[in-house]
């Protein structure tokens, strides 16, 4: 009788073929499962025997499509969060690490990804930065060498989402596309992540041509039908959980081409509500079998990523599992890698630290400024100017232009009757020290400052407020702390997460900083900042791929178009 | 408008998704899909257009487990006659060719295989010879040096049935066990064939650990329950096309977890009932869904094999495909290759004839041989001799070890009277001229003389016959043709199937090749041959690896035991 390391006795065990559970001894060696006792007959020779009668045994859950960078957490600080949710695996696209460090950046996030509780995959980068230099001014860039040369890292599992959906189908010339050729001769088999929210048809079919065959962006029911009738798989995201798109998936039985991921989890939720975890039980709750559910946060998400050594209780698979008491709620009370119990409620995480370069900590570049730095200059003789202004909107991150008259005081805008907030975003990679000013209304607060280095996907340093005092004062709070996002008023810090790591990660333990950006948050909210969810909204503020008028260091950008506009309109320009 | 090279129109066109057929337009352009058309409304500029109203488009189908020697074709004379039957893409293990000539016969197949109507890939040869030089002389060898470099070749897609499936269980010095860990480590991606018919509980579960995750061979139903519970990729040829087995399919929805495939067809079985298209047709008329039967005659084959870029109509696929009128016959009445039409009833073939090197026309490597050739001498001053005899029984290519009195003349086993043929087995790879001595009784013919260079898995020369006078004749003839399946009589051939390349291919086209084998057929039935399949009796009489006496060039081998006993029993031998 041969000798296994763990022998689980006596839990309803997931078969991901027959779609149940069924009572069985599973018994695990080298880290692999390796023998699956359903008759519960032979007796084994264990290392260590657990008793798992009445429990559930289910694999760990598999996250394909996911942004490390969106947590604020260091990898090793996220794994073991995500390990107390029973996700075991990750795929990662570090597209913020690479904006502010380049190929360093992501090579430094693949090294900090090493000896973690978790797998931690990556995916390329594919749009980085993400417009042009024209637009705005990232610290790094991922050109056609970049991609290629990580082909070669064993960490990597995918391309990442072709961001760009209407350029690749365009321009051909791009980088991305000339990758994408090259991908698809040299290694046919990496997936190649997609995200396209409005291509239908043609446009569809053509991005489908290109090899990029995925897509977890928002959708119609109409949308999500010609993705999967055309053979894109479908990752659902908790947007995407809404009752018309689940029926369709549900009645069609389309369980096999899509998978649940989570992309964007801040760290407070992920501490309050759960990681993948919560995506699945909520779709459970909305009516999505409990057995499909099971096989679409672990056996579909594994099968998308050619992880053919996971994501299943079978023999000579990866020995990654958890146990659960009620597997609708998807909250194990044990998970294992690799065969090694890695959580269990109460037990305190190892964490070692990774350190990142020194100037990975020197990351913010700015000058310590003075109020008068935010004067906006009006045109010479003018006693009134019609600004563009950024109109924060609920339910996403888009903005609209609002054209707003502001009157002039000595040769500056006088903005601070006009229900609007100054914005202004400084260059902080230490590359040309530029800035541009806007203005703020809608939805977002109404008073204080808020300040941070965390701004999608350039990460240059945004500053908005009612006080040029305030304002010049977050900066250097700022500049002192090295990047983080803040709240303040009347020169004092209301609320504040540290993001020392390149200005956009906390090295604190997931608990300290879900906790903090949770107190941001709640500031946010008392300032008026009225989205569902403000931090988003704020760190989207500057991002130029997204609708409509956007901030970044080089001006304001019309989106859509693609082109940068003036702050003050011109006499004589056409709106 | 951008312009396509063809436009099928009005066809009820497969969606691998919504498993279901449903009227569209299909754009080709470059030989790949690029636009599936549901609502038939946009307008495209065409080079060719093809009103297919009323029929349906379904892929091509891709049979992911057969040996194209198995056919005795050549890759090109099969790929028509798969083209005819709707099949574009093959997965073909070249074994046979390896036993003859090891690593040049396999890269001969590659290159024959290119530049031909349907693609073809191969798996790697992983038991070459099926045993070792003690109990066979085979012209080729497959160690670990070449399957290592067989990896790097872009037509391989997996390792070719692991058919040693005790061996690697118990032998881990062996190089296959080092060749799969070797791949496990340098390419985790690639599919491992297995071959298992055995296989249950802690076995299977062993042979699952070392990452071997098909099985393709004949089940009992709870035998496969194991395989598929336990995450065995089910691969399913005509045999297995059981009632028990299809309803524990159907019922349990296990469709993702199989596929259909041929394994060995011979070439009039093709000609006149079909390949993979016959099975799926047969499952079908079995109470397989039809729906399903497409799924599993092209997309579950596919996804099994890696080839992500096909195996359904949908945008950036490779447009192979075919037209049928009921797609449950899976009759095509036209068939496409990258868009192009490769196949359609009455069109001639283009063949062009690959020319194999010079010495693969010569390698039947035999002495001519007189009628005193075949005397079997008997053991000094003995008057009568017990000797051990191969029973072929029908049902499968098992034989039984029969043990019968014959009586000794002149010092030589008086066999003719015995109700036995006499066999023997001839090396011909040129290697030491060996040859060994047997009997044959049972469903075998009774008159005349059969003779064959088609040996599995060696390929030595057997010839098997009442007369030693028309046995050398056959062995004659063979030499002069340099391979062959022979029927003699009386020095005249009733039947024959040359065999110039290696021994074992035809280089006629294929409905000569399926005339020729299956007057062969008639042939032996008309000797006496009572076996369901006389062809692929006599060929496995010389196998070692397949119960329970055979006969090879080294003697008769006990194939359970792995080793090799005399013809006549010696005195006190025990038995």
């Amino acid at each position: 009788m041969e000798k296994v390391s763990l022998w689980i006795r006596g839990a309803k065990v997931w078969n991901a073929y027959e779609k149940k559970f069924e009572e069985a001894d599973v018994a695990v060696e080298k880290g692999r499962f390796c023998y699956i006792d359903r008759e519960r007959r032979t007796f084994l020779d264990a290392e260590r025997i657990l008793d798992a009668t009445g429990l559930y045994l289910l694999p760990g859950l598999i996250d394909i499509h996911m942004h490390i960078e969106s947590t604020m957490m260091t990898p090793e600080n996220l794994a073991w969060a995500l390990a107390g949710n029973g996700v075991t695996t990750i795929v990662s696209e570090p597209h913020e690490m690479a904006n502010v460090k380049g190929m360093r950046g992501i090579l430094e996030m693949i090294q900090a990804g090493k000896h973690v509780p978790v797998d931690i995959f990556y995916g390329i980068p594919s749009c980085v930065p993400s417009t042009s230099d024209e637009l705005e001014t990232a610290g790094g860039k991922i050109g056609f060498a970049e991609m290629k040369a990580l082909l070669e890292y064993p960490e990597v599992a995918c391309v990442g989402e072709v961001m760009n959906y209407r350029g690749v189908l365009e321009e051909p010339e791009l980088d991305i596309c000339r990758f994408l050729s090259y991908v698809r001769k040299e290694r046919p088999g990496l997936p190649i992540e997609g995200h396209c929210p409005e291509l239908v048809g043609r446009e569809l079919a053509a991005y489908l041509g290109l090899g990029i065959d995925s897509d977890h962006t928002e959708h119609s029911l109409e949308e999500v039908r010609q993705r999967i009738e055309n053979g894109m798989f479908l990752e659902i995201q908790e947007k995407m959980l809404r009752q018309e798109i689940l029926d369709y998936l549900i009645s069609h039985k389309l369980y096999e081409h899509c998978a649940f991921v989570t992309d964007d989890t801040m760290a407070d939720t992920l501490m309050e509500q759960g990681q993948l975890n919560h995506v699945a039980a909520k779709a459970v709750e909305m009516g999505f079998p409990l057995e499909e559910a099971v096989y679409c946060a672990t056996y579909t998400p594994a099968r998308r990523m050619r992880f053919f050594d996971r994501g299943t209780v079978a023999p000579g698979k990866i020995a990654d599992f958890q146990l659960v008491e009620r597997p609708e709620t998807f909250r194990p009370i044990s998970v294992f890698k690799n065969g090694e119990e890695i959580w269990r409620p109460g037990r305190k995480p190892m964490i070692h630290g990774y350190a990142f370069p020194e100037d990975f900590y020197t990351s913010v570049r700015v000058p310590e400024v003075s109020p008068e730095f935010f004067r906006v200059p009006a045109p010479k003789g003018a006693s009134f100017v019609w600004v563009r202004v950024m109109e924060v909107a609920r339910g996403g991150t888009h903005t609209h232009e609002k054209v707003v008259k502001m009157p002039v005081q000595n040769g500056f805008v006088d903005w601070q009757g006009s229900g609007c907030l100054l914005a202004a975003v400084l260059e902080r990679h230490g590359i040309d020290g530029s800035r541009a000013f806007g203005f703020l209304t809608g939805d977002c607060h109404k008073k204080g400052t808020i300040a941070t280095t965390y701004l999608h996907d350039h990460h240059n340093l945004l500053v908005a407020g009612d006080s040029p005092e305030d304002m010049a004062w977050a900066v250097g709070r700022i500049r002192r702390q090295q990047g983080g996002y803040l709240a303040v008023r009347k020169k004092a810090v209301l609320a504040e997460l540290a993001l020392p790591v390149c200005g956009i990660l906390s090295e604190r333990p997931a608990e300290e900083t879900g906790a903090a950006l949770k107190h941001v948050r709640s500031v946010m909210r008392e300032l008026g900042y009225e989205h569902e969810n403000p931090i988003m909204s704020f760190a989207c503020l500057g991002l130029p791929v997204s609708p409509e008028l956007k901030l970044t260091n080089r001006g304001l950008i019309e989106t859509r178009a693609r082109k940068k506009v003036s702050l003050i309109i011109k006499e004589g320009e056409r709106l």
